[in-house]
């Protein structure tokens, strides 16, 4: 049984938050000075550990083993969001770190680029499996200030570096840690969480196009308010969704704007960013349905209103052989005190996953707070999910060189 | 019977919505180089016209008739909205310059700086009257941009000028002519509005507090999500309100923002701007504790909800006499074709009432149009308008000189 070293991991953790340190978590966007310090911080520690580490062109950073595999390859994100906390997606990396370290052999380790999305959808995880082409690149723009992702690489010293791309033969699988972000371990005292499947995300955008006009002599009866329509759609969902969704279904209007926004100005249009997430393709298409009739139903008042999907992202599963690696090693550190549960959240994981077995642990995160610089976990679940995923990892690696792999068993 | 120069009138309303002319209507924020040069091209006319003219220092454009007075002012304004129409508030302050010119004698003419609030809420004629100090200029910002309104004084060379002052004895009263800005009179097919009060306006901000979270592995049950619940208070006042509003009341939520405003994070605060115009005090009240009770019963929901009145200012009655002038002038070149009706947006005038008899004529806007850029009134209802005001005037000035002013009337 492999033994982490809990000092060599906290410590290493607390180095990397200091990197960036805001408050009490970290701001570092993807590509920021303190970012490419942090990317730089990890590239030296995993040469310490032995691997042969590298920066690549979209901003990975990883480290392989001499070794000539099949390995496992362990792995997360290093950024975060805007003055975030200091476990989201360094948990991960700096597990893997560990775990390399302890076992000593068969393990590769990876930080994938921009999983936060501040220029785009995880490109560095699509990246390293063939799903990003160039011309994705030139079209990805920060988020925020609109820079092109190449003039952000540029300035990060990564411009005409080679882009790795995964051997899939090298691997036996991937596996990736990460805090829970919600409030389920948390608040029913489990202490790790085995991830049965990423959740698809399907998002919108909802135009309603009405008539601007003076607030103070359009009489109510004759207007076309954007605004109203938007406000009448919001609540019928509201109502509504409530009774159609699973137990873990979650939706979210995260942005709502009227134009042009002027106290005495009756809105001439209006916008609203949508989102429905669960782990069920057939619920995510009935929720779908649903929007699609109370937008119908909208449409039919004075303001035209317009249904565009964004994006929908399918829900992934994790592979049974991996979770059962996980589930047995935390049954045996922390006996009746893990739960298999899908992730509400997306990572890059779901990436990995459509070329390799992938699976995922997850560790409570204190009142379910993240994307925040509260965000927390308390040290001895910190210690306890790198000493479940060594574990796991061994006995993984342990039961291929008896000739079963868990690839075979795909 | 005085007779205006409907050519005059009308080649001088093109020729000031030529300046800063914005597709088929007029771009002209206050202070801005458009907006100086509108007013210097006004100042021109007013001299041409045989009037005193100048520009004071918070930017009004005024030009006195030598005679000693009693006289009349006439004005309204010549900013605009951006992006707006050609008539609104320019068609008051032409209207003045043509009927000073018709009668040749006993009329003042004033465009008020800024009645469009860019920087203030009509600080142009709040100062004339007296209400304008200067520790209320010093905090006079821009609503855009931010400028502080001495510095765009500064710019337009209008610093350390003297603010015109009001003498009350001066004048029989004021008459402003605007456009309706609403579609009572395009609809009824009547030409004239002689209106009877200007509406009071409650302005309140309502802020929603609740707990910002990923919009992923956040339960539905534990969000406080404060867009929800702006959402639920915005939908609760669109059903309550029109069940006690009276026949006239409008109320506009013209602007939403969520914070932080991404599609995939729980809104953690939410800001709404709302708005009720009624022309009755004890309704303006009784709506006012509606809100107060809707606000109070979303605060017992998971957000925190704070209501925050900004203004309200009270309604303002037209001066009975004045209206009577402008009833019977317009009966006698719109013969039924006229109505009295309140004006649901505010106007200078409602301050210049507060020190002398004030009244106003409306003409129709087509459609209801206003601050938008198709704002528009047909030319022959354009040349009634003036021509109602030349003679109402002139019936003013008469009355006054038989020695009934409508000023002792009051």
């Amino acid at each position: 049984m492999p033994e982490i070293d809990a000092e060599r991991l906290l410590g290493d953790l607390r180095a990397l938050a200091a990197i960036g340190a805001y408050r009490t978590g970290v701001h570092r966007p993807t590509f920021s000075p303190d970012d490419m310090r942090a990317r730089h911080w990890l590239l030296a520690r995993l040469e310490e550990a032995g691997l042969d580490a590298s920066i690549d062109g979209i901003g990975n950073v990883i480290g392989r083993t001499r070794e000539a595999g099949p390995v496992l390859l362990l792995g997360s994100h290093v950024e975060t969001q805007p003055h975030a906390g200091w476990l989201d997606g360094a948990l991960g990396v700096i597990y893997g770190l560990e775990v390399a370290r302890t076992l000593g052999r068969g393990i590769d380790v990876a930080a994938w680029a921009d999983e936060e999305g501040h220029y785009a959808s995880m490109p560095g995880s699509r990246s390293f499996i063939g799903a990003l082409s160039e011309a994705d690149i030139e079209a990805c723009v920060n988020r925020d200030d609109g820079t092109p992702l190449r003039a952000a690489l540029a300035r990060a010293g990564l411009a005409d570096r080679p882009r790795a791309q995964l051997e899939a033969e090298r691997y036996l699988g991937y596996l990736e840690a990460h805090i829970e972000q919600g409030d389920e371990l948390d608040t029913s005292g489990l202490r790790v969480g085995v991830v049965t499947s990423i959740v698809g995300i399907w998002q919108y955008r909802i135009r309603f196009e009405g008539m601007q006009n003076h607030a103070g002599t359009t009489r109510m009866a004759i207007r076309r308010d954007a605004g109203v329509a938007l406000v009448r759609l919001a609540a019928a969902i509201d109502r509504r969704f409530p009774e159609i969704a699973g137990p873990r279904t979650v939706w979210t209007t995260g942005r709502i704007v009227l134009h042009p926004g002027a106290p005495s100005v009756v809105p001439g249009s209006a916008q609203m960013l949508f989102q429905i997430r669960d782990a069920d393709p057939d619920r995510l298409a009935s929720l779908e349905g649903e929007l699609e009739r109370l937008v119908a139903e909208a449409d039919a008042g004075p303001c035209r209103v317009q249904l565009e999907r964004l994006s929908a992202s399918m829900p992934t599963l994790m592979d049974p052989r991996l979770q059962l690696a996980l589930e047995q090693a935390a049954e045996h550190h922390a006996a009746g005190a893990h739960i298999r549960m899908p992730s509400g959240a997306g990572h890059d994981a779901q990436n990995l996953a459509r070329r390799l077995p992938a699976a995922m642990l997850f560790i409570p995160s204190i009142g379910g707070i993240s994307h925040h610089y509260d965000e927390n976990t308390a040290d001895p679940d910190i210690v306890l999910g790198c000493q479940v995923l060594a574990t796991a990892a061994e006995s993984i690696l342990t039961e291929k060189s008896g000739g079963d792999t868990a690839r075979n068993a795909q």
